[in-house]
């Protein structure tokens, strides 16, 4: 069956030009959600049969270990802190029921979804807060309350087609989250250290036994990965290095923890052994919901729409960066069915008593990144090699190098891996498999978070811009966009998004944690409506850029949105050229005017010339910042 | 005072063209040493002025740092291991005395001298048999008497100028040998964070502690050093940073375990805490040498002239690796002499019983670059980002990048640091640095030994010349020469280095390892007699080098030689050149027709314009390998 293909660009859902009660999303219920079905739907069968290669085998190994791993980790957390509510069953089983909705149903096959910190973090506050109120023997209602008013508030928003606003998120409040929850992973990775020591008892050896193991394991997944962007050994070699890092990694370090003598007597903990199937507290695995007096209800009403609000910007987010602009995409994607499903796996969570699930936001990539061929590419360089010899400058011959730069050609898109890596959760909810788990030590948990946690942060362009920042002037690339900027405007920008990261940090410690989804969505009207008017649209157009900018993947949410700092700029010159009386060709020579007298730019002409180059360069997507990056 | 200049190249101490009974180096007794002097002597003041400069305080801040940390390690094995006649104190003593006579009165005061990890393994080896024949009581006695014959054997060497046969050390042996040392290195540190569990009781803490403070160490320093590779920051805050990162990182890390709670409850084992200024075991500080048997004084003698081959490679190639080709230096080397000072040290230090000082295989090179200026150079290079467009194959244009290369400048020749360093550790005798020094927990010293031990070994030519051949072909530089040879023949010539070191490590951890030194010095003749009936010419040229190879180092040897493989293939050519009777013209060619049929090039034509290109680049020094050896 050939794939079907549809034109995109003109894509039947779109809001754009509609005027009166037509232009009112709430007003036009499941418009959304009708075509994303309908505009997935043809791809189904390929989704299958696309499924049978050896980088779906790749991919499947590496999300399992990089999904179940910190699943685990979390939910350790959340024992610790819920007094044993939450236990590995139910972290196994939410896992599962996840993995196996929305690998069939969701539009989006890509975006696993599964159970996050943040999750973990608003189930703990919920519990601190009860604790506060003195309802603590209530816990098991009141959080299925806030799920099932989740669902519902899940179910209109897809229904409302208010997953419509997600196309304004661009790399600065995406980035901005994603080195929160990077964050986020590193401080647990501390946490479960810690936990070594604190529930080890007296006996310190096993909680320095597991700093060694920790480090050491995250060491060798990321040297493992890096494998595969050297140039040694075959293509494939390095390939098979680089996606079996975190098997090799779990079976090596689980066994050298098993070592006889000084290893074993260090007594190390490890994931702890439940049995199968059944709820780690002693109830059956319905909670009795409606036993909550209706009082408590209406308290799980706000609760429930935070939780809504939170999963609203992480799952979406998540979604968004499963298929980003360096994805070579070519199916479609589906944000409004897809969070009505989630409303469905929230209303099943809660009335089980499970943790919930949604879109994991530092895996989301990896996800894609493992199902992605990439192809190495032989670049050529010329390096003109300018020696001083003694008084005189000396000009040698050019020296010519060879260098690797690596393209992703091709996607797995399908839907096999992530049903796989259902089965295999469901498989490791068996005894036999519980019994593999437990001789994992702990220690490997917050090893992943290093990993998993680490892994973006060089990637975020808070990173990359403050590292430009720092960088000495005269070794900077000379085609690099940043150079039409001032530094200090750069740092300004970073500081915007690093206030954001910080402030969620912050509040994450505290019992206010149950309101830090407020401040992470407050990050995308923060974006729309403040910075373009502390930022020119030149500077946002060379510093920020939408996360997700196929048209494949926006489609779903209404097309490709005009960016206001541009509808801004556009505005301006009209008005100039009114109030002057002058034509549009002298408007483009005001509008550069403008800006350099409003931004501070750098004031020679040749600067001007360097700052168009830069324009047009972002604006074909050669973008130095992101080849460079890996260099 | 202008520095004198001196015509190296021409230097009167010089032994070609010479025939008869002045050809014989035995028979002209104090030439090498009289020329020495005489070369060195008119640079002496400079020496002084030249020292107070911020380079200065910087390198002898490291070299310090590097010399005294090692020294303390080896003496904690040599404590363990010859049941305490071996202590701080003597450590510190040997130390301090062989900087002071080295940095007042060597002619190559860049040649770090001190404790290494072979005298050490030759000392509790000595022990080992001293042991085994029944005569423990006697080692003092014994080991004075090994130090005595050493002594002599010393001068005998330096009188009879047999020095000179250091200038055939080419990168081959010295790579080889600097790998033996790392990997012994290496082996040290483990050894020294297994015995923080054997010495530490049933308390495992304190080693898992140490094993991570060790590593963390490790990366701290070696993070610090690359600093200054990158282009972060200004180039004064990089210098800073990688200049002082063993002191930063020793004072962040011995700081780190003295944090109360759980650090502190782990227990560290710490630098042992010795009165200052006495022998460790009760003894007068001068040994009763005259009291051992005479049976005993001759069986010294065969392990004292071990002990002279032994520092005859160790300190000769540590001062040739100080003064090795890619640093530009201006005053002249003086092997004969400092050998027969080493004579010096080796006789007050067995009458008075220290371990013997000699020169510093892994740290010599560090100190002749912490007192290197280094210049950051600008290359621009362009990249021809070859894109293929689904069918065609489209051309973009060149895009530019900027790189930082790195030039050595100027080398800071000079006494004071080394004398600095002497007196710092004659300080570090008295009662109170004592206190200080027992401050530092034991991983720290393990942790130096992964750093100065690892140091090395990425640039090693074994190492090199494995990622070469480990590299796909297509991303190779097409300028590298290595290029021209099969790449087996490459392996092959790793082979035989690999041999060696293989065979010295082995050799060292059995009771055979007073042996070891004959092994060591074996490779000379290996290489100067096997090697260039194995490999053509070509190939030597390509893959080896002289570790020295300026006139001002080589004056002090007699000279630059010629190179076996040389002068054989010149013979042959002659030879065939004789036989078919034909001109020198045609001679180069037939040359190149012998070789190919010989050492398995490829065949094509092309290769053979390469083939000569690659030489020419040799010749000329302009070596791919170690310049983009740190790309």
């Amino acid at each position: 069956m050939a794939p079907p293909t549809t034109d995109f660009k003109n894509d039947p859902y779109s809001w754009d030009g509609l005027t009166g009660w037509k232009s009112y999303r709430a007003l036009r219920p499941f418009r959304g959600m009708y075509w994303d079905v309908r505009r997935r739907a043809p791809w189904y069968w390929s989704d299958i049969s696309e499924g049978f290669t050896y980088r779906v085998f790749a991919g499947t190994v590496r999300i399992f270990f990089v999904n179940i791993l910190p699943a685990l980790a979390f939910q350790l957390d959340m024992t610790r802190r819920t007094d044993g509510y939450f236990g590995i069953n139910e972290a196994l089983f939410s896992s599962a029921l996840a993995a196996l909705v929305f690998s069939t149903l969701s539009c989006q096959p890509l975006t696993i979804v599964g159970i996050t910190g943040l999750i973990s973090l608003f189930n703990y506050t919920v519990y601190d807060i009860a604790v506060a109120q003195g309802i603590r023997e209530l816990y098991p209602q009141l959080i299925a309350w806030v799920s099932i008013w989740a669902a519902i508030t899940h179910w209109l928003t897809s229904i409302c087609n208010w997953c419509d606003y997600m196309r304004y998120i661009t790399d600065f409040s995406s980035n901005a989250f994603g080195m929160y929850v990077s964050i986020i992973y590193m401080i647990k990775g501390v946490e479960e250290l810690v936990a070594q020591f604190s529930e080890g008892g007296p006996n310190l050896a096993g909680g320095y036994l597991s700093v060694v193991i920790a480090l050491c394991y995250w060491f060798t997944v990321y040297y493992l990965e890096v494998m595969g962007a050297t140039i040694y050994f075959r293509p494939w070699t390095r390939k098979i290095l680089s996606d079996f890092a975190y098997p090799i990694a779990t079976i090596f370090w689980t066994g050298f923890s098993h070592i006889p003598g000084r290893i074993k007597a260090a007594e190390l903990l490890r994931v702890p052994h439940t049995p199968a199937f059944h709820p780690t507290v002693d109830r059956s695995w319905l909670v009795d919901f409606w036993n909550l007096p209706v009082k408590w209800i209406f308290v799980a009403l706000p609760m429930g729409i935070l939780l809504t609000l939170l999963f609203y910007y992480d799952h979406n987010v998540s979604s968004l960066t499963a298929q980003a602009k360096n994805f070579p995409l070519r199916k479609p994607a589906g944000f409004h069915w897809d969070f009505f499903l989630l409303g469905c796996t929230c209303f099943v969570g809660g009335i089980v008593g499970i943790p919930l699930p949604n879109g994991l936001v530092p895996q989301a990539p990896v996800h894609t990144d493992s199902l992605t061929d990439y192809h190495d590419r032989l670049v050529k360089s010329k390096e003109q090699d300018t020696k001083t010899d003694e008084d005189h400058t000396v000009e040698d011959e050019w020296v010519l190098h060879n260098k690797k730069l690596v393209d992703a050609t091709y996607v797995a898109e399908q839907r096999v891996s992530h049903f796989v890596m259902a089965l295999a959760f469901v498989g490791f909810m068996t005894g036999p498999l519980l019994v593999v788990l437990h001789t994992m030590p702990r220690a490997l948990l917050a090893g992943v978070f290093f990993v998993v946690g680490w892994g973006g942060i060089p990637g975020f362009n808070m990173t990359q811009n403050l590292l430009y920042c720092m960088r000495e002037n005269k070794f900077v690339d000379p085609g690099d966009p940043r150079n039409t900027l001032k530094k200090w405007r750069i740092c300004y920008y970073v500081f915007w998004q690093a206030l954001g990261v910080v402030i969620s940090v912050a509040i994450s410690q505290t019992i206010a944690a149950i309101g830090f989804p407020v401040i992470i969505v407050a990050l995308i009207p923060l974006r729309w409506v403040v910075l373009p008017r502390i930022f020119t649209e030149h500077e946002l157009l060379v510093l920020d850029a939408p996360t997700a900018d196929a048209d494949v993947v926006l489609a779903s949410m209404g097309g490709r949105p005009t960016l206001p700092e541009v509808r801004m700029a556009e505005e301006r010159r009209r008005q100039r050229g009114e109030e002057g009386g002058e034509g549009s060709g002298a408007s483009s020579e005001a509008r550069a005017e403008g800006m350099r007298s409003r931004d501070g730019f750098k004031d020679e002409e040749e600067k001007e010339v360097e700052r168009e180059r830069a324009e047009e360069r972002v604006r074909q997507g050669i973008l130095p910042t992101l080849r460079t990056g890996h260099a």
